[in-house]
């Protein structure tokens, strides 16, 4: 029996996910190194953060970002991820990428990046009341300004996850990869959500009305996540249909399992890959499969010329 | 055997088509009554357009619109479908609405009008050259702009119509119908193009990924529409579940069809649905299943109080 392909964990640490019931969401640049070496050991290659401040408010720029990468690049070989400049401040496409693109001229260049693939509205359904907490909130992603991001990113070496909540988002991507301005294999990120309904929900149903419009003519590597919710009965569906699984505690409390750290979230998905004869993939394996130059390459060239 | 239901079949007239592939779209007043007229002779029973100018330019405004409305009502019974402001124009949610509730107010409220459910991305696809036509179009609508609508339509006696592109929208659209905010039975589009990535695809699998997620605990009726290709294989599917269907030269020129005008289309629609065993709604009947006020009645005691 041939070997399956290896499921790559990638951890969504953090988001901007407070404490109420989950005490154990990671905010300083100590917390995220130490639960990304943690997810590690537990068979993770991928963790994705937002930079937080001490009250875990949201903090932006430069040296928000590089502590992090930093702490936890001193504890192991995960593949790091941050995030780009935040919706809720109207930012020019330059600024909302320029902390990654300023990090790669100084070569600390994550290995990861967002682009959220469209506009959409934003606001927060809220299931028991039965409506939005916000009704105003508009995300707007152009596409001149992906564009833009998929030229800074490959200038900068920073693998774009492709970021898509529903089907208009991912058929823009499969325009950006069939136009050549996204280096294939794709990582595509499908995201259910109990909370957004600007997502797809977090039902089979939901999920295959994205798998089943996967582009077949270009290659591509997918993984589906789930905020506001348990992701792991859907988890079970990604894994058996070859995709791969983004879980964390800032997508989702779990307080019905207890209010896990990442690390014990990352246990459970290895066992569930087990049973289907899948092996979670190292942080070097995820690089392979996600056509990413191997640990120790200069991140960019032109800028360090 | 019982007679299965009615069709409903909404003419979409014009659009901003030109006419350079189709010499039959409909601009002036007279030319959107005549054609309406003949699209009633065949069938239909809702006509929807778009308010031109003598060269076929978008116009707007309560005049604009007033033209075509009696031009239509001084020659059928159809029901009478304008649109809202243009997304070209920046406008508050209160400017968009203003021409059909100063219209409710003087006695001749249309009897439908849209709700663009929700905010995406909006530039045309090229399919030829695999890149959109322009890269910074982006169609707003928030929650609060559709609370608006929502509120001024009803307050008009106006039906809306939930305009989906997408789940998201649908899902929106759901929300604002299980909190009240828009009477039951819904008038709901599922919109596909060829020509537009924020739609589904035209395919039956497109389709279906909105249609298996109509809400099944409130009331509605649904019709598809297609734009820049040939609607009429998935408006046979439409036909098959029950739902109904929106077809016009404003949605693509038929060009392999032979450019018919739109009684043309609805003549085809009929035989279709007679294959069926579904026959054309009349006006009165469309109002009936869409729980409208028979024709005659009072659109807005309160204004006209």
């Amino acid at each position: 029996m041939p070997e399956r392909k290896k499921l790559i964990i990638e951890v969504r640490a953090n988001e901007y996910a407070m404490r109420a019931r989950n005490p154990h969401v990671p905010w300083s640049a100590e917390e995220i190194g130490q639960d990304a070496a943690e997810c590690r050991a537990a068979g993770a290659s991928i963790v994705h953060f937002h930079a937080r401040g001490p009250a875990g408010e949201p903090a932006f720029g430069l040296e928000s970002y590089r502590a992090p990468i930093r702490a936890i690049r001193a504890r192991c070989d995960m593949l790091v991820y941050p995030t780009l400049g935040a919706f809720e401040r109207p930012l020019s496409a330059q600024e909302r990428v320029a902390h990654i693109v300023e990090l790669a001229r100084q070569g600390e260049a994550p290995d990861i990046a967002p682009m959220d693939m469209g506009s959409t509205n934003a606001d927060r359904f809220d299931a028991a009341s039965g409506w939005f907490t916000t009704e105003d909130r508009t995300y707007i992603n152009s596409h001149a300004t992906l564009r833009h991001f998929a030229h800074a990113l490959g200038e900068a070496g920073v693998k774009p996850q492709l970021v898509c909540w529903n089907l208009p988002m991912l058929r823009s991507a499969t325009a950006f990869l069939r136009a050549g301005l996204i280096a294939q294999p794709a990582w595509i990120y499908l995201g259910l959500s109990a909370a957004s309904l600007a997502h797809h929900p977090p039902t089979l149903r939901g999920l295959m009305a994205l798998v089943d419009f996967l582009p077949d003519d270009v290659r591509c590597e997918w993984t589906v996540a789930l905020t506001g919710a348990n992701l792991l009965p859907l988890a079970a569906t990604a894994v058996a249909l070859g995709g791969h699984v983004s879980i964390g505690v800032g997508d989702h409390d779990y307080a019905e399992l207890g209010s896990p750290r990442n690390a014990e979230l990352v246990r459970r998905v290895v066992e569930m890959a087990r049973n289907c004869g899948r092996e979670p993939a190292t942080p070097d394996e995820a690089r392979a499969m996600l056509g990413m130059p191997a640990r120790n390459t200069v991140h960019s060239t032109k800028d360090l010329a």
